[in-house]
């Protein structure tokens, strides 16, 4: 049988009963800033007292007089996604050590939902937001930036630059990949680009139009084609409409981990293996990746320190006095990490694997 | 550039002096359960001017009224683990359709900074916890049920039945797997345990105990080793310790999918190929690993339906009267999912396939 009624909070009022003495002497004993205001017999008499019966601070109480709840909001698409854990995880390391916890939504990709979550925890007074949800053009986000409440997109950020931001050097990756599949021998390389309305997938396709002329690939629209999301189903939808425009491809660079997932299924069920007939590469190193036959060649971002920077940046949004300040925005390096999925290009007489 | 003073918070006071009515006036108007109390006409007029003011709650106002946060804490050992989003993802949605909200924190399997977290939250004022890092012995957790706290564990449970639990049903899932490998010839089955101190690894090896008998399994003391946690680098380990002791299997039974995956490197790199040379199953079909090279056979755990559960549950033992009541504890059915990574034992004249 399990009790269920809570037992009565003890107040700062039972602790001061306990030892005899003024409420304000034992906030005074319990606070190490002015601790040092009482003698240090009675200081130990509360302390004991307030172990004894068990005291702990009231949070409610606590926000009601600083107006500051030490908790912040964090907005995610999915948290089933693998690419968002480990962001999540560094916010959350980042705000334990400064005494702050962080309340998690999940959207779905939909904005109004994003939205609602944003009154949600406004209501419930958080201190701040880090939103990994944001597509690019988000006017809500940017209004309560102005209204000076702190906000960081993390991951992805807003076309607004007045929102703060951490985010991965997206075109650098791009450039990284290229340069490998150069190396490699490959011209004719296809790009699987992400949705444009998130700056990810904005980002990795301008890099891919940057710098694929000045690398000497081949530059033919029919290379292009667009996922409307970043997952398995749409890498595979994409390598269907590239191989149905008989598009001539002998790599094809996917905007993320999943698009590539999908599209090294599609290529497979068309009899083109990856990597002998199409080298494939992914971006953001997630989980399993490394364990996939074959192991995908990837952009590794820094997600875990890409949300203990965001969670670093907003206390100290949080906690510095008022003014006027500009947002920061923080550029974190990716890594080329080279795995199976990639290979040196086979020549017509089908020497390949000697060239790689 | 960025105002970061934050607007002062309005009030329902600021709201009453708009409309020039008492603070309970405007109280009753806001509440739909007290509403029908004034006059339509005023109870408008205060909706009209709490929209315009852009008046929220107070969360810590509320709270300190009813000693009631609405906020729970969700300990797991660690949200990067594939194992843990679904569940979260659950218990989210079960919360945020009752208008309570999730603070989540991560122990890394540490007792102690699990001991942590249940402390700080509880200075928050959680009305509950959701525990899926608990051990079978948790005296901790045992008290704080005790005391009369709302605590639910979910997918681990402890040996003392009056803490609440959500799980799965562990031994339907070990007795599924071995039906399964029975039904394909298998008679030398070896089981990589998972950690005897957490129910899941404590409940399935019990499972492969109680079946391989009656199921006409060799019985064999080398066939079962023990990991010591939940991973890929242990399913190695315990790979390399079957083979270093010289048992003959045909089939491994591994605790969880991550066991299950370091199974599969380290026989690969002995040269054994799953499935041809060995089968080899999981538990949790996790993300990802129906697109492993072979995809796992594996047990199907209802990831989200149990934080569903756990979340529905945990309001329901917050909001009921005090009083005496059961710990309530639900088990939920399991999936057998066949893939790739098993297949019929392959007789001594080698043609096993036929037999499949």
């Amino acid at each position: 049988m399990q009790k269920t009624s809570i037992k009565k909070r003890v107040t700062l009022k039972d602790v001061a009963n306990a030892v005899g003495v003024h409420v304000s002497t034992v906030s005074r004993a319990l606070d190490p800033r002015t601790r040092h205001l009482i003698t240090p017999e009675v200081a130990e008499q509360i302390l004991k007292a307030s172990e004894r019966l068990d005291y702990r601070q009231n949070a409610a109480a606590y926000s009601l007089k600083t107006n500051r709840t030490r908790t912040i909001g964090v907005v995610v698409p999915d948290i089933t996604n693998p690419v968002f854990p480990p962001i999540i995880r560094g916010v959350e390391d980042a705000l334990a050590s400064r005494g702050y916890v962080a309340i998690l939504g999940n959207t779905d990709g939909d904005m109004r939902r994003e939205t609602g979550l944003v009154e949600t925890f406004r209501s419930r007074g958080v201190d701040g937001l880090i939103l990994a949800s944001v597509e690019r053009e988000d006017a809500a986000v940017s209004k309560l930036a102005a209204e000076g409440l702190p906000v960081i997109t993390v991951n992805r950020r807003v076309d607004d630059s007045t929102v703060a931001s951490v985010v991965n050097d997206e075109a650098e990756g791009i450039r990284r990949v290229l340069t490998h599949l150069v190396s490699l021998g490959h011209r004719r390389v296809a790009n699987i680009a992400g949705p444009q309305s998130l700056s990810t997938g904005a980002a990795r396709y301008a890099g891919f139009e940057k710098y694929r002329g000045p690398m000497g690939l081949v530059d033919d629209r029919d290379l292009v084609v667009f996922a409307n999301a970043f997952n398995e189903a749409e890498g595979e939808r994409c390598v269907e409409e590239l191989l149905a425009c008989g598009a001539e491809f002998t790599a094809i660079v996917c905007s993320n981990d999943r698009l590539a997932v999908g599209a090294i299924a599609a290529l497979s069920r068309h009899g083109l293996r990856c990597p002998e007939d199409v080298s494939v590469t992914g971006y953001n190193d997630m989980p399993m990746v490394e364990r996939m036959q074959p192991p995908l060649t990837t952009i590794r971002i820094q997600s875990n320190k890409v949300g203990f920077e965001a969670g670093q940046l907003l206390v100290k949004m949080i906690e510095r006095p008022p003014g006027e300040y500009e947002a920061e925005h923080i550029v974190l390096p990716i890594e080329l990490i080279v795995r199976g999925s990639t290979r040196a290009i086979r020549p017509p007489n089908g020497r390949g694997r000697e060239t790689g």
